[in-house]
């Protein structure tokens, strides 16, 4: 990896451990093995780098959603592939946890990804629950995209109960309890 | 009040406002109009008076649950009354903010109140669950436990989402369609 490259993973990394507040320009650097002046020959500096960092991540939320939400089969099974896929619950979700650091909040640009990636996620959930719907899976009366709201906010939810218990068994049984519901909607 | 209930207050209110670490004796100090002496008096630092206020704060949260779920009427009317009760829904949880807060985190004194008020909520949730599916209001199948784990990751969820898209529209949104399905179970 080149240096501008290192230094963005670094980034990302320290967000999703430390947020924001807690990732110096100088932590960045050492992380990623490269200088000060490297870091600014690549980018205008923190926030500038966060920015990236924080694009790239959403991207791969959203990547890591589509590639089990276009699979082929039912969409039940589908939505239970993205739900149980592999994560690492107990280090939070890598966009969710930005929502609670108050300098990502206080800034437009690096804020905006946050909200863009969970309307993405809805929007995507709720195309996967119409057409199981459409394909008489669901009840005619089933609401996709509050169903769809409901499950992005089981991922949140879980992560947070998860994190609280420091217990990745919590976001299990939030994930088995919504899934019971939408066997049964 | 006097000046130990203002310090907690204050502290209460920075927590939720700034987490613990943006929270700094003085700045609670000058919050609460209490001199630093006053504030020594009364605690041994910034973090047993966060330990009290935490705990003030977890005492909080399951009163406000225990008065719509002790209620009377059916299972479904009273947890839909603790999800739809008025709350300062882009402020986040006092409680489950603090999930994020790795200072918070570090210390098991501070963060202990935290799974315990998310245990607590999941099975007082459960119980309410269970009496209802005992008084056929829900079919048979129902795992209480699971299903109160869903309930309360789509609070704690639903909080995370109206906060990145600053809208409290998003919070309603999940509890609507979890609600939904809850009717449907």
């Amino acid at each position: 990896m080149d240096a501008s490259e290192r230094l963005i993973e670094s980034t990302r990394e320290l967000l999703w451990e430390r947020g924001y507040v807690g990732t110096s320009p100088k932590v960045i650097q050492e992380r990623a093995g490269a200088g000060q002046g490297s870091m600014y020959h690549h980018f205008r500096g923190k926030s500038d780098l966060a920015r990236v960092a924080i694009e790239r991540s959403a991207g791969e939320v959203r990547a890591e959603a589509e590639r089990r939400l276009a699979a082929p089969g039912p969409a039940l099974e589908r939505i239970a592939a993205y739900l149980r896929r592999e994560r690492e619950v107990l280090k939070g979700c890598p966009v969710g946890r930005l929502t609670q650091d108050p300098d990502v909040m206080a800034d437009p640009v690096l804020r905006a990804p946050l909200g863009e990636t969970f309307d993405w996620l809805r929007d995507r959930l709720a195309a996967v629950l119409a057409e199981g719907r459409d394909h008489g899976e669901f009840d005619a009366e089933l609401d996709p995209a509050a169903t769809a709201a409901t499950i992005v906010a089981v991922l949140q939810g879980g992560y947070v109960l998860a994190k609280a218990a420091g217990d990745s068994a919590e976001f299990d049984r939030a994930v088995t309890g919504v899934l019971a519901l939408l066997r049964r909607a």
